[in-house]
């Protein structure tokens, strides 16, 4: 039996599900449910459109067994993912990381209240990485996990930049330090925010359509640039702790230089300087002889997760499906509520008995 | 309340679980079933040492509520592991990859039988490796995860060597083939065992032991180390399928540079080529402009776990304790049977709401 999908928006994630969807024989694509122009949109898959509201029509009901949230996620997501998770199982790649236990609760009270299942921050980062994180963490509890982003375009960042008056394109580069990656691989562990990354924004002011009329004069051009940069620099969460750079370009440099989706990340653990809690006894890295001498503080053991992706969004896509399959076969069995990665057994990702365990 | 350990063997990751469990507030050491000579093992932590199959006795009934099993794999855990689990929750780091699924099958018919759960597999491999190799693959779908392993000492290979007859010190050293690691980097997948890696052994025979008599004859020598070779080279699943070269070195030589415990090894999943199965339009890669051009086959996203470790035993038993905790939380929830790494939610290896979704 397929799993019958909403897709709910229709920006780059939106339309990277739709392609793994259409392709996916354990997949079919109920409709696609966004808040643009139905005229202005095309799928080349031939699937239908509705407004987002439609979703909530009672030909829907039962019709549904996820809706896959692709609504960028600073500013629209939340009450969507509340409003649909009340009569569907969801899934998102909500990435607002300091928000993540106030929306985790308010998901699963929807969903306890009508019996449906949740995945929320199904993406790479939250999602990959968070379950990376948690694992490693705990089989090196002396390790304090790093995680750097980039270089690489950050879709999260780059859409909560779009969503400011006046911004017509822009893109954001999430740059890690080199000497912080360093300093991580070394098992140090004391850096801020601040410290580990940059973020470089590449931004189009729409100045014809913030005003209202062509004649902008340049007085006006450079109030509504330091509107935006002020905007972005102060924005919390996503830019007011990290060195930000906002460069304001045309929009033919724009469009030649700034449209890729390329991403990039790493966690690294490291565990080094055990603490022997033995004495002169045991300690990590004894050569387990008969009277080993004690070697404590000399030992590193570390490990470290890599992505290199040259479209972010497939790969996030790609995520978010592989975890819809999980959804929906948990749900089978029962389950209702908001889990995140850390709650789903791996296993899920397959179908009975087609993973073996090696 | 603590987590009551029975340890089952007492070898080097016997001694690096005792070393954790006696570290760590979470778990309390009932006692140490060993079937080696009670007087000549000494407990750096003042654990109790027992007889193994003292584990069946009475005394222990309801008192143990998890035993790690710590012996060595290739031919003892078996046998053991499930009459433990008839009585006990067990957990283990089984390693013959080759068998697997029966023994899981096996071990599951004890638990379901007497209520308890084994974990099978916790290691690093099989185990972390299992499940960044099944994670991969699902959010991967085009790829196929290749792993490597080494430089570094294996010790379920190291261990198998012992065990033959006339074996005095053995170790094992796993090669990877650095041409084999950049075909996997390129997401090549073509590779047999034996193009991967090689396996390099460093033997020492026990000649007067094997003998019963110190005067043993050059060509009796000789003799033992033609049979060692042959049954380590013949050995399926650990070592047939390989190329292997097996060293006699002296008892000296021996201790002095092949008593370590280090080891490495990777997980890498290329996607590449990506199939278009949607004509000319929507293909990973594209830059998602109006009209975007096919780009099949140009892009490349790839995923990399790496772990680097000086002592193998210690981070092996890190893996063991973490998912002993998880295997007493799953029991108290009724849960029961045989499980892998894939079954268990990395939520359980943390307590309660300790672990923050991030």
């Amino acid at each position: 039996m397929k799993i019958r999908v909403g897709i709910v928006g229709y920006g780059n994630i939106g339309r990277a599900v739709e392609k793994i969807c259409a392709g996916d024989r354990d997949f079919e694509i109920v409709g696609i449910f966004s808040r643009r122009d139905k005229q202005a949109l095309h799928s080349p898959f031939c699937s239908e459109f509705f407004a987002q509201n439609e979703i909530f029509d009672e030909r829907f009901e039962g019709k549904i067994d996820i809706a896959i949230l692709c609504v960028g996620s600073a500013f629209d997501l939340e009450d969507t993912a509340v409003k649909i998770a009340t009569r569907f199982c969801t899934l998102d790649c909500f990435d607002t990381h300091a928000r993540m236990s106030e929306y985790l609760k308010t998901i699963d009270t929807a969903n306890k209240m009508c019996g449906t299942l949740s995945f929320v921050g199904m993406g790479w980062d939250p999602g990959v990485f968070s379950l990376e994180r948690a694992l490693l963490s705990a089989v090196m509890p002396q390790s304090q996990p790093q995680t750097f982003w980039g270089k690489g375009v950050s879709q999260g960042h780059s859409e909560a930049i779009r969503k400011i008056d006046g911004v017509k394109y822009a893109t954001q580069y999430t740059v890690p330090k080199p000497e912080a990656v360093e300093s991580a691989m070394r098992g140090e562990t004391e850096l801020s925010a601040r410290e580990k990354h940059e973020r470089i924004c590449f931004v189009v002011p729409g100045y014809a359509k913030y005003y209202g009329r062509c004649d902008v004069s340049e007085e006006e051009r450079e109030d509504l640039r330091q509107r935006i940069s002020t905007a972005i620099k102060s924005m919390p969460n996503y830019f007011a702790d990290y060195d930000t750079t906002v460069n304001f370009v045309s929009e033919e440099e724009y469009l030649a230089k700034h449209t890729q989706a390329y991403h990039a990340g790493k966690v690294i653990a490291v565990e080094k300087d055990m603490k022997c809690g033995c004495g002169k006894v045991f300690c990590t890295g004894e050569k387990y002889g008969d009277n080993p001498p004690c070697k404590a503080g000399k030992v590193k053991n570390s490990a470290e997760f890599r992505l290199e992706l040259d479209s972010n969004p497939d790969f996030t896509a790609q995520v978010m499906t592989a975890y819809a399959k999980a959804n929906y076969r948990m749900w089978k069995e029962g389950e209702t509520g908001a889990k995140t990665i850390l709650d789903v057994p791996v296993r899920y990702l397959f179908q009975g008995d087609s993973l073996q365990f090696v």
